[in-house]
Order: C-alpha cells, then structure tokens, then sequence
C-alpha cells in the first residue's frame, strides 16, 4: 500500500467533466481513499460550480485547481497517464489493466508525481489529451457495456491503486473451538438424540460416529462454543434427561 | 477470472435504497461487468421507479426482483455477504477487505449462488440485515471519510470480483528497437552533433559513449526505430552533413 507521502503525489485530472455529481463522487472517492489532489481542465462551469457548492462536499473539492489546458495540468508530473473505455488502436498506446497500471503508478508515486487523466463523461479523453499520456489505463468492461460512470471509473481505479495484495493472506482467522469442546457439545447432542427418541435408545449402531462427524463439520468458533454448551445443558435439564447433565444446572457455568 | 456462468451466480442485493441515481448506478456497474441479476429489498419506491424509468437504464434494471425482506431476497443463497463502512465489532462477525472476500465469494460462485448486500445511503445495512449475512466485507477507506457512496461502493466491490490477478504480468509488452537500430539512429545523432557545433568536430573525448548512453536510456520501442531514422536522415540532410548520409535520400526508406 502507499505511504501518505505516495498518495499525496498523485493528481486525478479531470477533464471537461460536466455534471455535478460526477465532479462531486470523484472527489468523494479521492477522499473516501486518501488522494488529496485534484485537477480540472476546462470543466462546464456551471456543474463544477454546483460541485463546490454542495452540501458535505469534500475538502478536496474546495482544494482543487483549474487549468485550461492538459499541458498545462500535468506539467509538474513526471508520469501521465490516461484512462479510456476504448481501445485507440490507431494511437499506438500501450494499453494496460488497472491491476499492472496501478502497480506501475505506484512505483512512480515513489519518487515523483503522477497524472492520471479521466475524460468527459460523453466523450471520454480526446486524442489530444491522449497524446500526453505516456500510456492508457483501461478497466475491463464488457463489450456489450463498454463506458463506466466517471465516478464509479474514478473509484475503482483509485481503489486499485491502494489496494493490498497481501491483505489476500492476511484476513482475521475465527479461533475454532479445541477437539475437547466440540466432544462435549457432541456428547451433549447424542444425549438429546437418545432423550427425544431420535436415536433408540439401545440401538446406536454407527449413530455415535455419524453425529460426531456431524458436528465436527460444523467448525465451531471458540466464541461459540461456551454459548452452545450452554443451550444443550438447557435443552437436557428440560427433557429431564441423565441425571449427572441435570446436576451441572441450568443456567450454564 | 470468473465464467460467465459464475458471473450468473451472483445475486447484488440492494437494501432499502432511497436515490435513484445511486440504484441506476450500482444497475450500471453490474452491466459494466458482466453482473446481470439484481434484487431489490423495500426500496424507496418513487426512487426505484425513477431508476427503472431513467432514459438508458440497464437491463439489469427492467429484470430486477424485488422483495419485502432480506430473508426472502437471500432464500437461494448458499453465501450471503452484508458490505459495511463500519467494523460492527458488537456483532461478532468476521470482517474481510474486498482483496479477500472476492477470492471466497469467486470459489462460491463456481457451485451456488451467492448473495452480496448493500445497505441505504444514509445507514447502511441494520443488524437485522446483517444477522443474515455468513460474513461482512468492507472496504478500506480511510477513517476520516469512511462512507463511500453506493454506486461506487458496488462498483469497486464487483470490480474486485472479476478482478483478474494474473493481468499483472500478462500486459502488453512494448517490442524494442534492436542494437543495431539504436546505433544507427546513434550514429546519425552524433553526425547531427558534430555538425551543428554541439560536438566540436575535432574534440570528441568521451562524448561518443555519451551519446550512446543517452540513446539507449530511450528504450525505444521498435516500431519508432524507423520514424527516428528519418527524422534525423532528414535534418542531417537540411544541415548539409556527410555525403554518404545525404546519398540515402531524406524520405525514409
């Protein structure tokens, strides 16, 4: 993941966007991810008034900076890269994923600041716009449903790029109940099997096994298994089952 | 990368939504990937309405369910998935950033049909809403600026899920020039050199090496070997410079 110093190189370019709330939900992405630095070229004026002005707008939008043009907005970045829906054959790009992009900018983000370019929300980047990008980012939409929203594109871009690959392996484990809970619960359910007359009484056969692979299967949490200790004990004490389960009380431990 | 078949297995579930916008969007980002069965849980219904009404609404729109409660949105699920802002930690349930949830959900997808929930703008998904889930998804935003907006919370969550990680490695690779070309394009350089006055035409030193450092960091891709071979074929022709150059004619080859 980026350090601060890393996301704070980083400048989403805005251009021609038009609407409001579009102007509005990618500087709320940038905020929501922890980007500060937002750039617009030529924006509908109106809309990107109205984008300032909402109710609850982030600070990056108070913060941001006009350019009334592309060279001018990227002049201080050392990478630019540009984001499109389309392929641009003709332009001799090199086109990448967001996954290999993003790992490309972030290296960058080390050392130098990066542009990433968004279009207009009709038109997308203009081949003039294009031609200062040292190279094109493009999400993978279907064919059939080729152009994102400009917020949701300005998202999941910025989300891949604080995205962590470790976090894959590195997720909350539940600690697991030990073997000696689990035979207790067990135990305690083939006791309410036999009291309720699911299992006869004298003929267990390869009930006991059945019922322990049963519950095993279950892969109760150690958290949880106190609580249904508890529960059995009470379904026990109100069958009236054996008398050493009735002993141990009603209420748990 | 999911199969189509899997992609087809997922249910996005959207809980009391109230913006139209917002349920166009997360209808759009599901479009966008290849998502095509949403279900709706009591939506705000002129919100829903405007939605499905909206001028280019996706299909996935017209073909929503929708549902009085979560219980009967998930009936088919043999994974449910609440996403959230917050940790939630009264609630005991496990809680897995995106990079990992995907992976499980992914592995899911390949056998039953799984449940992925998005709770209302302004709260979220209840504790009623979330007793249904198996597990939570999250995420990682920054404390400052924790909510993200649903549409784009759909669309980077359904983003992760079709997220391929080997596109890392597999991006378009650029074929560079050959050494031979390089030190062409080098030679005609240093020739262009000498002749303007950059070079003194007698005082080389280490200027060669130089020069030829200076190239090879260019990394030029091979299908611009032969553009720079005619650039410079060309002002060294303007310039007047050694005779064999001036014999290759200044059109290219």
């Amino acid at each position: 993941m980026p350090t601060l110093a890393e996301l704070d190189r980083l400048r989403v370019v805005l251009v021609s966007s038009r609407n409001a709330l579009n102007i509005g939900a990618a500087a709320r992405a940038m905020s929501n991810f922890g980007f500060r630095h937002l750039r617009v070229v030529n924006p509908y004026e109106p809309g990107y008034r109205e984008a300032r002005s909402a109710v609850g707008a982030a600070s990056v939008l108070a913060d941001a900076e006009q350019f009334s043009s592309v060279s001018a907005a990227v002049a201080d970045c050392t990478l630019v890269v540009g984001t499109t829906a389309v392929r641009h054959r003709e332009l001799q790009h090199v086109l990448r994923r967001p996954e290999e992009g993003a790992r490309i900018i972030r290296k960058r983000m080390a050392s130098g600041r990066v542009a990433l370019l968004f279009g207009s929300e009709k038109f997308g980047l203009s081949n003039e716009d294009l031609s200062h990008c040292h190279w094109l980012m493009r999400v993978p939409t279907r064919e059939e449903n080729i152009s994102m929203n400009l917020g949701q594109a300005v998202a999941v871009c910025l989300y891949e790029l604080i995205r962590d690959a470790k976090a894959v392996k590195r997720s909350e484990k539940v600690p697991l109940a030990a073997a000696a809970e689990v035979e207790r619960i067990t135990e305690m359910l083939l006791e309410a099997l036999r009291e309720s007359g699911y299992l006869g009484r004298r003929h267990v056969a390869d009930a006991e096994p059945r019922i322990r692979r049963l519950v095993r299967r279950l892969n109760l949490p150690a958290r949880d298994a106190v609580i249904w200790l508890g529960i059995w004990r009470q379904i026990l004490w109100k069958m009236g089952a054996g008398k050493d389960t009735k002993q141990s009380g009603h209420q748990g431990d």
